[in-house]
């Protein structure tokens, strides 16, 4: 096993690293569209947090209705909030398994899945489909991340 | 310093490395429990969020009345936000320290207090125990990160 | 190219590294900063979550009064979400990009706007500043994290 660990210390060449890089950039990129997704519905739904953003709607009373809630938006919120309770552990994980000397199949499968279950779960959220798609695509990528974590406490 | 440096560059056979990832796993997996914690008492509370998530309760009025927050649900995605909120960073300041060529006790002794602090956290907060018992585990986790901080910096 | 990678697996050693360490650990202090600033305000402003934590002021209808939500307290707080969600992909994206091998120069700039336009983004979210100074701040901070995104991609 040692000598499988050395070499994965060569990180920028090596297969694994290559492909934690990948798929990190790409689900921490989906998180990063939550915000305009977001941005989007607060400006067509004009439902806003803080009064400086509805001050282009003219002063006072006018402004000052859209200052409120809107579901949508608040949707968008949740999907954003949960991306960061599980995308955060799966790049803090992934990189430690990925320096653990994992064959390259099994973490592209774990890489992999993950990705999938991430962008399919912010579908389930956002159109809204129906349960329990969302609930399955968040136990999807918990799994992965779970048995990534096993193999790094394991080495 | 430069010869100890030059050393941590191989990560994987080094302690302190070694050290930096069974304890970041394992603060990153408690930060993931969090969700299963919110997921079994907004089941046995039924209090939810979304709509969907009440269908199988029935249609209409008899689904509606489970759209609702719950004290103790609302708790555990505030430790849970807590934990985002500092486990994160000590993830990020974390790498960096354990790169920076710390000695392998010292950085086990930060490494096990943070985790520490951050596992009597969840039970002050979820308990909950009286203050201040929860100020107190999260300020030693914040100056566990600060220190390590101060290192990066210095280095 | 596979030259210049190759060296830049000398993690420790590494220029573009050292920058990175330095920048990612000042903007997560920064972020840090932002539960230093949500406790003052609660304390000034008297306005608590938890029960357990207006204890201290009296027992019954005395204390619940203190169990309110403050417009300054939630403002630190969404500046503090508002942070967890800029700041991770940046330190996320920032160490791939820092290990694919960027000129120096080309890297500090990135680092150096990111941390740059987040410490504007603080200031115009506390203060706050008139629109559009927050939202611009933001919006820089998100084309450096998608620039050194798509520059991990394309390697």
């Amino acid at each position: 096993r040692s000598g499988k660990m050395a070499k994965s210390t060569q990180l920028i060449n090596n297969e694994v690293f290559q492909a934690y890089a990948t798929y990190t950039a790409i689900v921490l990129l989906k998180m990063m569209l939550m915000s305009l997704v977001t941005a989007y519905l607060r400006m067509t739904r004009k439902a806003f947090m803080n009064p400086e953003d509805t001050a282009s709607f003219g002063k006072g009373e006018s402004a000052k209705k859209y200052l409120r809630t809107d579901p949508d938006v608040e949707r968008a919120r949740r999907g954003h909030l949960n991306d960061l309770e599980n995308i955060v552990p799966f790049a803090g994980i992934g990189l430690l398994y990925a320096l653990s000397g994992p064959e390259l199949s099994t973490a592209l499968m774990h890489f992999r899945i993950f990705a999938g279950a991430r962008i399919l779960h912010t579908f389930a959220y956002l159109i809204p489909l129906p349960q329990p798609s969302r609930g399955l695509s968040w136990a999807v990528g918990y799994a992965v991340t779970f048995s990534m974590a096993y193999k790094v406490l394991k080495t």
